[in-house]
C-alpha cells in the first residue's frame, strides 16, 4: 500500500532513481537494430523486436542497483501495436527482475473510460471465464485536468492490487507555468492540484507515510520541489528533468524528506545514449548505462542521506 | 486544413454527429465473442478480434449517413497490444469507408515524447528506409494541461498532414469544475484554455474558419458552450455527453455557428448498444446502431440547420 514496494527497493539499493526507458529507434545501436532487420526488413516489428532487445540488455545490467523503471508510453504507441507489444514485454521482463514499473502514460478520461485505463495498466479485464492482466504495470501516471472523475477510478485498484498513480502537478517543461503557475485565490494552479493529490490518497497511506496517490514534479524547480514537499506530507514524488532537462543533484534533494525518502528522481536519455556520450564500443551501451546510472545514484546520494 | 475535411463531410452527410467507438467487450453480442472463442479460446486476441468485427459491422452500416467516428484509446488498451492492434484495424478500415477518424486518447507530454506520440497517431515513424504511417488517425484528442510545450509539437504535423487535434477545454463530467471553473485573473481557467487554443491555432484556419486546434467541451454545460462559441470562432468543437450524460440536442445547439458549423457532437453507448435498449435480435446489432445514429442526427438537426 501506498508505494511501500517501491520505498522498500529504493532502501534496498540505496538509490532514488529511475530509469526512464524511452527507446526511440535512434537510441538503439545499429548493429541491434540491422540483426533483427535480416529477420524481418524495415517493418514496425523489427522496431520493436530491437527496440525490446535494447531494453532487455539495460534492465540486465541496472537490476541491481536501480530499484525501478519508467518506460514511456508514447516511444511504444510510435511503433503501433508491435511497439506496444514491446511495452508488455518490457514491462514483465523487469518485474521478473524484480524491478518496480512506473508506465509513463499521463492517462486521463473519467467514469467507465477510466476505468478501461486502470483495467488495462494496473488491473485485469475479464475475458470469457478468464481474468488477464493486459500491461500489468506497478504504477502510471496520470493527468487530473478533469478532476475527481478521472482518478476516483483508479483509487480502488490501488487499494485492492497494491499499485500507485502519479498525478501530473508541476512538470519540468519551461511552458508548464502557462496554466500551472496561475494563481486560483491566491494559490497556484499546480497548489491546487498537489492538495487534491493528498485528499485523494488519504485512504491509502502506506507504512512509510505515503500514499498511493503520488505527483510528478520537475526537478528544474527546485523551488517548488522544495515548497511542495512541506505542503504535501503523504504525496510520494516522480521526479523528472533530472541532468538533460537541466535539473541538479543539489535541487532534486528538495523532494525528499529528513529520512532521504519521498520521492525518485528520473533520468532517460542520459542512461539509454550514454554509451554515444562515452563514444565507447555501442556493443557496450548497456554497460554504459550501468555506469551512467551509477555515476547518477552517487551525485544524487550525495544530498540524499536514505535512512 | 483546419478540420475542412471533417466539415465536407459533416455537409455531404447533413450530420454533424460522431459515433464513438468504445468497444468493451460487454457491448459486443456473446454470439460473436463465442465464434471467435472457438478459434482461440478467452484470451486477449479473442477479445480484440471479437472487438474488430463488433466495429467493422457498425461502420459498415452508418459510413454513409455519419461524417466520422472516434475510437476511444482506453477501450483498446484494455485487451493489450491485441486491443491496439483492433485499433489500427479499427481507424484504416473508417477510412477506407470514407469516414473521418478522431483518435480519443486525451494524450499529452512535452517535447521529444509529444512528437512521439504525434508520430503514433497522426504521424509517420522512420524505421531503417521506411516511412511507416503506426496509427494513421485524422484527429487526436489531447490534454493541455502541461502548457505550449505539450501542443508545439502537433502544430507541424496538423499542418504539413493535414490533420487536427482536440485540446480538453471543458469536459462533460460532474467534477470538471473542480479545476476547469476555478477563476484565473476573474476568468475560468477553461475560458483560458480555450484562449490558448485560438492562439495555437491560429496558424491553421482552413476554408470554413477553423483552425486544426479544436476544442472538447462537454454537452452537459450548454452555458459555457455557447459562451465558448462567441469566445472562439475559430475554434471547432467535439461535444461529447449527449444522451448517455445527460445533454440534450437544444443544448448542444449552442456549439454551432450561424451556418451549422463549428461543432460535432458525439455518441458512443446509446448507439453501440442500441439493440440492447431496442431489445431486437442481438445479430441485428449494426442495424439498431444505424436507427440509432439516424434518430439522433434527426434530433440534433432539429435545432441545428447546416447551410
Amino acid at each position: 500500500m501506498g508505494f511501500d514496494r517501491l520505498i522498500k527497493k529504493i532502501k534496498e539499493t540505496g538509490n532514488p532513481s529511475v530509469v526512464g526507458l524511452d527507446p526511440k529507434l535512434d537510441y538503439v545501436p545499429e548493429y541491434l537494430f540491422k540483426k533483427f532487420q535480416e529477420d524481418d526488413g524495415a517493418t514496425l516489428k523489427t522496431a520493436a523486436r530491437a527496440i525490446y532487445a535494447f531494453n532487455k540488455a539495460i534492465i540486465d545490467e541496472i537490476y541491481d542497483i536501480v530499484p525501478a523503471i519508467k518506460p514511456q508510453a508514447a516511444y511504444y504507441e510510435m511503433y503501433g501495436s508491435q511497439g506496444v507489444k514491446a511495452l508488455e514485454d518490457t514491462i514483465r521482463y523487469a518485474q521478473l527482475k524484480g524491478m518496480f514499473v512506473i508506465t509513463d502514460g499521463k492517462r486521463n478520461d473519467i467514469g467507465a473510460t477510466m476505468q478501461a485505463y486502470t483495467a488495462a495498466h494496473l488491473g485485469t479485464v475479464k475475458v470469457g471465464d478468464m481474468e488477464i492482466e493486459p500491461f500489468g504495470s506497478d504504477a502510471l501516471t496520470v493527468n487530473g485536468y478533469l478532476g475527481s472523475d478521472g482518478i476516483n477510478p483508479l483509487l480502488e485498484t490501488c487499494k485492492t492490487r497494491d499499485k500507485g498513480i502519479f498525478v501530473l502537478v508541476k512538470t519540468s517543461n519551461p511552458s508548464s507555468g502557462e496554466l500551472q503557475d496561475r494563481l486560483i485565490d491566491g494559490e497556484p494552479l499546480y497548489a491546487r492540484m498537489g492538495d487534491l493529490c493528498e485528499q485523494w490518497g488519504a485512504d491509502t497511506v502506506g507504512e512509510f507515510g505515503y500514499s498511493a496517490v503520488g505527483a510528478v514534479v520537475g526537478a528544474t524547480y527546485p523551488e517548488q520541489l522544495k515548497e511542495l514537499r512541506k505542503r504535501l506530507p503523504h504525496t510520494f514524488f516522480l521526479v523528472p528533468g533530472y541532468g538533460a532537462q537541466g535539473g541538479g543533484a543539489e535541487g532534486v534533494a528538495g523532494a525528499f524528506d529528513e529520512n532521504g525518502l519521498g520521492g525518485i528522481v528520473n533520468s532517460s536519455r542520459a542512461i539509454m545514449c550514454a554509451y554515444q556520450k562515452e563514444g565507447c564500443n555501442p556493443q557496450e551501451f548497456a554497460k554504459a548505462a550501468r555506469r551512467e546510472a551509477i555515476r547518477m545514484r552517487d551525485d544524487i546520494t550525495q544530498f540524499v542521506k536514505i535512512k
